[in-house]
């Protein structure tokens, strides 16, 4: 289990960036906690964050990208490239958890916020299948890295959006439970409910199906 | 394996309710593919089933549902109502997928046709998760019935997730083969992969985890 998240290697300009959307992405779900998501105009986001309604753009096209966003995306990314490809996949995948579950816990009021709009919000529903199709292929990609398989394999989009499903149904878990708890627990119960670890596993050693 | 559908108990008034609204169905799904689907307008639908367009909203509130309307859902579950209660629930689900399989048969155009529409078309696809989770607790309330977990047991909503998200992997799949050979057959391909067949049984028998 690493101690530390490595970090995406990024310049001082792309450093900067990524605050700046953080930032942005902050100081609009404490508004949105505040005097609700529809009520929040962009231009109230944007004073927050100090930077004007067309730097808001240059960041996110729309006040639902806001909450969609996820930072933790190119940490899990790294956590799994940079596992022992002999490793067994579902081996990477609770460490790289635990990892994230780590990197998540100073923000998990944010977290929380998020996953209640994200789920909650009719509007914001209404793109959840449109993300989950993206996570589905940057799991799918890491699988086949790992497994020698296509992308595109049948057996690999399948178990990609077991993964992804399995955790969304966590993070409805986790709200039904007001928060408590660990998230990253919930999603290895769920994952280890689903079966998809042996499915991987047997995958990844060639012994599927 | 059953050698015919037992149709669920339908009144006169039913039956011929049920066979207006299928009536609408095809004719709509048949000028889509002639002419479009953003192209055809409710009038048009409504002229070519020989009904007013006030009795067309009688049957579907938009367009959208037209295509969404899922005349099987129902077969579905008396196919898995039916089983007896101490069958390896796996197996119930095979039979089920067995028996839709023929039932949709000689339908094959047309559910190929919704099924393209659904995933392409951008309206649609913004609605799929909504009917994804309308699956999810369908399943999950047969899953509940025949394990004697609740409904809304953790364990019971990740399982029947696993089986709506790995049916929609396998429809897609479909779509990838040009339609060719049987969905259910790709469906039961896709619930082998996932692992999600041995969790579930593992669940009826109380072995669970």
């Amino acid at each position: 289990m690493p101690d530390t998240i490595t970090p995406v290697a990024l310049g001082l300009r792309e450093r900067k960036k990524l605050k700046t959307k953080e930032s942005i992405q902050r100081e609009a779900m404490r508004l949105f906690q505040e005097q609700g998501y529809d009520e929040t105009t962009i231009e109230q986001i944007a004073a927050a964050a100090e930077i004007s309604p067309s730097t808001f753009f240059n960041y996110f096209p729309t006040k639902e990208d806001v909450v969609l966003y996820d930072r933790y995306d190119p940490v899990m990314v790294s956590l799994i490239e940079g596992a022992p490809p002999d490793e067994p996949l579902s081996q990477t995948i609770k460490r790289a958890l635990e990892g994230l579950g780590g990197a998540m816990e100073p923000d998990r009021q944010m977290v929380l916020a998020r996953a209640k709009l994200g789920i909650q919000a009719p509007t914001l529903r209404a793109r959840f299948w449109e993300e989950l199709q993206k996570a589905q292929s940057l799991l799918g990609g890491l699988i086949a890295m790992r497994t020698g398989r296509d992308a595109d394999d049948f057996e690999v989009r399948v178990l990609s959006m077991m993964l992804v499903t399995a955790a969304f149904e966590a993070a409805q878990e986790w709200l039904r439970r007001g928060g408590e708890g660990a998230l990253f627990d919930i999603v290895k119960e769920a994952l280890q409910v689903s079966g998809v670890f042996d499915r991987l596993d047997a995958l990844g050693s060639g012994r599927a199906r």
